[in-house]
């Protein structure tokens, strides 16, 4: 009931489209019904549901973000990515997707994207299923 | 182990309190012991849990973010509404309780709120329940 | 499959790393394979998972959120702490690790952090874990 997903990032922030491969996952876990929960290992990157029909959508949210909390800030963290951390904490570490006969209950435009914010990078996500497949 | 609450939306920004429905929910799946998921399908709108007693709370949460994403940024999507998206990513799709003995495990001052980023629409909201009860 | 940490937070802002507190849980549920989830009860805090190694990640994650929410807005909340609320309908009301073989599986560099937004209080968070174990 867990998979890995390994994403190479290739740009300092940079959204990637997961919706794919955690629909995979969870045919790979023969899950029918439950929950499935995607998990970012790193604390400088992040995982969204939103827009996936529009690219300009998450253009327009990692621009946001970058308005919210600059790169360079006044930061007492000596590594200089503090912004990324932060905008880690705002957008979240895990999202959750009800599942149902075997399917993603996702909205008409909505897609999974894992959020990079100090790339490029190689990263790692977790996809959990919790199940009550056995009622 | 799911149910869909469908909400009419009247304002273009609106909060509105669904703790009863999701409650009602949690009881119509017969669960005592477990973890209830409130998943929104929407790609601008979003769910929180705060404080449900006093309106003025969720008031200001909504004028907070109206100032931190303003709906006239210099944004790239077209449809001109990327200040709900951005909104939708900063608070959730998704969030959860604990479930104890049937009841949802809210602190004294919480409820659960679906959060309208542009309306008025007609929102469908899932929940979800994943449960220990067979132990 | 139920655990409640008690924290007692000493200043009006602060991260309070929990991490030890959540693994002992997920011990004492004898959980091997499943999710755990961190859930404040309260409507002026929040929890996150961010960098546990050097403090001054999270210093900085609370110096941004009070940049970008600062304690004196134009708020209609008469209690002054709406700035707290906002914050943690920001940051959230929960976190979710996946558990495998009895331990969660955070990052190498991740915590999990309470985030107090208006202390000092006595806090309540509760630990819920959801489990695959019977398969």
């Amino acid at each position: 009931m867990s998979a890995t997903i390994t994403i190479e990032t290739s740009d300092h922030t940079q959204g990637v489209d997961i919706t794919r491969q955690v629909q995979e996952a969870v045919e790979a876990a023969c899950l029918s019904d439950g929950v499935c929960v995607v998990y970012v290992t790193h604390t400088t990157a992040a995982v969204a549901v939103n827009e996936a029909a529009d690219p300009a959508v998450m253009e327009d949210v990692f621009a946001a973000l970058d308005r919210l909390v600059p790169w360079d800030g006044p930061y007492a963290h000596k590594e200089g990515n503090s912004a990324a951390h932060i905008k880690s904490v705002l957008v979240g570490s895990s999202v959750h997707l009800p599942v149902y006969d075997g399917r993603l209950q996702l909205g008409t435009w909505q897609g999974i994207f894992f959020m990079e914010f100090d790339g490029p990078r190689r990263r790692r996500v977790l996809v959990k299923t919790v199940t009550n497949d056995w009622e």
